[in-house]
């Protein structure tokens, strides 16, 4: 699989807290690799402490699962195919803000997960985040 | 009880993956003894990362309370006898894709536990695991 | 990075139990890729029940810090420069019987955990899983 | 308390990673605020993946007893009088690496943590990530 460096990671963040401040919103912003392990990490000021964690387990949640945290959240729900796949891997979040990074050549090199306002805003965020990779 | 041998777990796994294969799909394979200690465990090339931990918590889910994870599930939901059991013995799955090893004698030697597909494929595989004991 | 295939680990496994068993011990044998996820396990018949985790923590410790997992024993003693590292990452284990595997490119693709005998035993057959790879 | 800035997090990083090129190693790099909440990490391409647990953990031990990891390392060898504290606080890493932020006013507003080589060069990059406060 393809390497997702430093060099890219902090772009990627970059760009994420960029669009972050021109919303007023203040965001933690994750970068994993294509095995989960943590690249990047950075919190705007004033953001929320509970979402930090919420940002490390989107980014892990997309990238264990190949898809947006928010495709997951859909099936997990009551009554849903995979209701309660939050308790494994240590843990998940479902909604949305995480989201696959993908190469040039398709594979799947880490994930991005930002959490910080609402799920909107978080998605919104995570897109400024991929497109910048 | 009797024993589950490494023998036969490794033929019960084969005939998932085969069945998986002819699918289409790349499957997790776990399978515990009757105590719910892993005896064998084969991730196929490029299934889901996440999928790991799901197949090997189906597995522990089905044997410890001997019955499908499915089942455990269609009890967990929200309102139903058990919700939220999934929070117990460090996290259960209770989705389709774990199923009880039964021996000839009727009793419960280990289970087995698929993941990478839908649930629906999942339950397939772990079922052309069991007819393979 | 490469990736370690599952028919690989099968291989290196086999090696192992076929050493093994002409030593006359029964070990727990995991097998991990270069991000530290499972890709093969197997306990052979009679092996101890609490080598099962240990065989999983020897291959993830080895493949975190690129090196065998007695390496890292040698300088987590009491005094030693990173005694009590074993805390970490959800727990390592630090004893011989952990061993990286290299690809021909000397890249590390994953690494090897054998346990079930004496820490000398483990590290013999984890030496015979390398040479099969 | 001082609040610990992302600028001033991404600054002190930075001056590490600086100290750590010039040194050629590759150095995971974690900052936390005075409540022990991640602020900012990075992890530099070809760092040790164990590394990121270990400097996250150095960064949380310093900041939790406002003391350098190696201060309460002297003190939890075999015999000291805190044996055995890295098992509390889901887990400390009491070896060199993890410094305490001390704001001009001389409250505690964060730590560093470093991990990714020898201890010693772990702890002078944290020194250079320290002297940029």
């Amino acid at each position: 699989m393809s390497a997702l460096t430093l060099e890219a990671a902090d772009r990627i963040a970059a760009a994420g807290r960029k669009a972050a401040a021109e919303n007023g919103t203040a965001m933690n912003i994750a970068i994993v690799d294509g095995g989960g392990h943590l690249v990047y990490f950075s919190r705007m000021d004033q953001a929320w402490l509970g979402s930090i964690d919420l940002a490390l387990k989107k980014a892990k949640t997309s990238v264990l699962f190949c898809m947006p945290s928010s495709v997951l959240g859909e099936m997990s729900q009551p009554g849903g195919p995979v209701y309660g796949i939050e308790w494994s891997n240590d843990g998940l979040v479902s909604f949305g803000g995480g989201l696959p990074l993908t190469a040039v050549d398709g594979s799947i090199v880490g994930a991005v997960g930002v959490s910080g306002g609402t799920a909107e805003q978080d998605v919104q965020i995570a897109q400024a985040c991929v497109q910048a990779l």
